[in-house]
């Protein structure tokens, strides 16, 4: 019996105000205890472009420098995080803002510079996060909306990926409660045929997830995110889903729409 | 007895780094429970000037029009906000960050056009705050640290006055704490003599003010600041206190530094 729903919502639907404001509305409606992550979108690279700040990446992984971390911080942690509280807030959902570094809850470390400096990019390692404030927060029936930013402890706020962040905390909440982790993002889940939107596979499991490597059917996109879900649930979390945004008041019930891991 | 201090501290402060440094050390050793409001300095204008947004006030007051209300939830409820947290959680000081959305503890309304339309300007109603949330962070060992930010529980983030925010969030405590309201700024307390900084008056009562006021030893600028002292006292605020940011230790001891109003 799932009590827990840990809820990653992409950056592509936090930058589509229509998908946004829809999403917001249903993520509202869900019952039980629900945490929400959120990417940043667009907005910190169009706004630190208005700021004369180049944004750099290297295979795809932001680079963020000292001039950078304050644009995320700005933007993830003030502009787009307190707006999703705001919006929350008035569809009916008690919501409250927060980075890793409030409450301590996710203690991070510096990514340590091999081939890359990536700067001020945070690392977790899942045994440091403190779920017992968190576990207060639910408690007093309080919706936690965490931008993806962590702290190193020495005053340093660190960028983080907001899929390892979602990932982290419904390993760490795995102690108190049975953890549904779900990814939303702008398609139903993972497809049968990529050309096919509609081709959703409704359940993967260790021995499926075999069969479809075997036959080719899965796209390289979407095999790190497989393998992560797996490995959430090695380490104790008891369901990955992977669906549509729109999708997700369905997601949260036993008759999924999008892609159930276990 | 004291057992809840409510402290704000001024944009002037935020300004300086040294002086930061200095009082947030001193803040993260303040014993018992307390909570940190801040104003967000200048670097919200900085920033503003930066993204060709012009600062506009009336009477020294900001007028928040639409691009300026992202700004200051940007400055004051991401960067400041966070960074302030992150140094505090660096010197021991559980700290969470907070706007008045978060967890709807500072309901607001968005204050009428009359001869001035300051734009997404929050005004409080202090019946309105919601002091029970607050309390349970605080229970959990959390320091609280707003931003100077409400919401009109419609999904609009608004701009509210630093020095109302920590009068209103005292006044709302008063039912559950004997509350210290503590402003911290670069001056050591309300003065004899404007020309000297040592010059402090310790107490303040009703009887001392109207004395003072009689002998024309009050400037203008301290006689709204102490005006508000009063009306947090009589709305059962037990202590107002005026003093420097680098005495927060000693004026939250019996042996004040600063001036002592009640």
């Amino acid at each position: 019996m799932i009590d827990l729903f840990v809820i990653k919502v992409g950056g592509n639907v936090i930058d589509n105000p229509v998908l946004l404001q829809s999403f917001l509305k249903k993520f509202a409606d869900v019952k039980g205890k629900k945490i929400l992550i959120h990417g940043g979108g667009k907005i910190a690279t169009r706004i630190g472009d208005k700021l004369g700040i180049e944004s750099k990446y290297v295979d795809g992984r932001r680079i963020t420098d000292a001039e950078t971390i304050d644009v995320v911080t700005m933007v993830y942690g003030g502009l787009v995080n307190k707006q999703l509280v705001a919006k929350l807030q008035a569809n009916g959902c008690n919501a409250i803002g927060l980075t890793g570094a409030d409450a301590n809850i996710i203690p991070a470390y510096k990514r340590p510079v091999k081939e890359v400096d990536f700067g001020f990019a945070g690392d977790i390692r899942v045994e440091d996060v403190q779920a017992a404030p968190l576990k207060a927060l639910l408690d007093a029936g309080l919706t936690p909306v965490f931008a993806s930013l962590t702290h190193d402890g020495q005053g340093q706020i660190l960028n983080t990926n907001a899929d390892t962040i979602a990932s982290s905390l419904a390993i760490a909440l795995s102690k108190y409660y049975s953890v549904r982790l779900i990814y939303c993002f702008e398609k139903k889940g993972v497809l049968h045929d990529a050309s096919n939107d509609d081709a959703v596979i409704n359940l993967i499991d260790r021995v499926i997830y075999k069969e479809l490597r075997e036959d080719n059917v899965l796209t390289d996109g979407i095999l790190p995110k497989l393998e992560n879900a797996f490995a959430a649930i090695e380490s104790g979390v008891a369901e990955v889903l992977i669906g549509h945004a729109d999708d997700v008041q369905s997601n949260t019930t036993d008759t999924v729409a999008g892609t159930l891991i276990r």
